[in-house]
């Protein structure tokens, strides 16, 4: 399934159905209105039985897709990790070995922002740059995971702009900062599930930057695959359904180039991963 | 106003009114069950009004606070930002200037314990240190604040613990990781609104290890007042009712002594500041 969080008079979660949306808590009340309290009541598979029954209901609770807002299909996540230096090339483009474990950081939940939603640039912000990321969405409370369970805690996968402020970044050192303004984790364009992924290790994954691309990779090159950075995440604190696990960026980013390249107004970023779909996102500069 | 977390048949909001614990939900039932869900609703108003009208209410409304297990005050807060580095004599004691700004990291929600929990170190984990911070709770949802009404967007302050385990901090570099095991945040006893704890810079504050005297200073040490913290964080991110900025730590940790002491099994941290409360937590170690 595809599930997206969508608006009309406040957001809604819904199933992407060929060109349409199925609006979930319409059609079916006792679904919750959030994709996060879903998967909180683990009624995940209540909501593939209405899809699978789609034709059966009424077509007003059928929207276009075109032309429907979507919101981050996860809006208020207790936490989203993001992992630095996951792939090889990422490592080597910034002359650092590759770590012996996963390095984590955390991104405010206030910076999550809608797949074709402008990312906002406030004034006395330079530097920055876009990282095309696979996200995984947690499904359920887990602590201390082996890595071969660890895919059953999976609700799904996102494409994920890791948006970074490199100059805080740097001035700061710790990049919780400069990786939390407001806008800057635009995520979605839906929640695909596992079964509408298959081998989450085998997804090419780029970015493209007004049209050039600047990132051009696949998941296969992750140094640590999701599996073992769902265990060593769980192995210090306890994952609950919604939190996002943003698994690292491939080479290529701005930061790195010769000279570097960061976004200025106007700029459209697209990050897209096979199976998954893709984002779009215009840079706009706003005054504070 | 002290409004608690307390356990009866799960988590509910209490005042502690004197020796007793007034069951808020209970008493008042068209009151949310949790304190985070007060804020968000703008009902402290209504919880005053029903403490200062305490004495009409029924007896099996109260509870004796000795006796009863208290929670975090707020236990899903939408993010936890710290600061590092903000009393100049925790900066000396690590031949550090002081930051020209704040410097600022996360430590994950599911880190939140009890204001008299375990702190519980898990194997693997060495040099584990413990830090004295006055913790401000925000009120109401707010971005990009003047620091000259900063303080209207408080609920009120807590005691926090940044629990920290020292050598992931310095292997990682980045210190999310190592703040933010289970348990690394003990906070409480209760979130004290501003009439309470009256000018929030002018409140001793201490680290007791054991009953020896770890930390002693005083929240005027500051170098970034609360006020101009939460004006600098509101640029980058908005901030949400609920959310907790633990306001940094002053001299006298744990690693920075000669030789460095951390914390072992059984040893009981307390961390006191005046006019709010203290936190009492003893560490045990347990195998994952």
């Amino acid at each position: 399934m595809k599930l997206v969080t969508f608006d009309e008079k406040g957001s809604q979660p819904g199933a992407v159905i060929g060109d349409t949306i199925l609006a979930l808590h319409k059609a079916q009340p006792f679904l919750p209105d959030s994709i996060e309290e879903i998967l909180r009541r683990g009624l995940l598979p209540e909501v593939q039985n209405l899809v699978d029954n789609a034709s059966e209901l009424e077509r007003e609770h059928f929207r276009p897709v075109r032309g429907t807002a979507l919101y981050p299909p996860v809006s208020r996540p207790s936490k989203i990790i993001c992992l630095g230096l996951n792939y090889e090339g990422h490592a080597r483009e910034q002359k650092r070995d590759p770590p012996p474990h996963p390095i984590l950081f955390a991104k405010a939940p206030s910076a999550l922002s809608g797949p074709f939603d402008d990312i906002e640039i406030r004034s006395g912000v330079e530097n920055v740059d876009a990282e095309a990321e696979l996200a995984v969405v947690i499904g359920s409370t887990c602590a201390m995971i082996p890595a071969d369970e660890a895919l059953d805690y999976v609700a799904g996968y996102m494409v994920f702009n890791d948006v970074s402020a490199r100059r805080i970044q740097r001035e700061d050192r710790q990049w919780f900062r400069g990786k939390s303004f407001d806008t800057f984790a635009p995520c979605g364009p839906w929640l695909a599930t596992p079964d509408e992924v298959g081998d989450p290790q085998r997804l090419a994954i780029s970015q493209r930057l007004n049209g050039d691309t600047m990132q051009e990779s696949n998941t296969a090159e992750m140094i640590f695959p999701i599996a073992e950075i769902l265990s060593f995440v769980s192995a210090a604190m306890t994952l609950m359904p919604g939190d996002i696990i943003a698994t690292g960026t491939p080479e290529g980013v701005g930061l790195f180039r010769d000279p570097p390249l960061f976004l200025k107004e106007g700029d459209i970023v697209e990050i897209e991963i096979e199976r998954i779909g893709i984002l779009r996102n215009r840079v706009t500069r706003v005054s504070t």
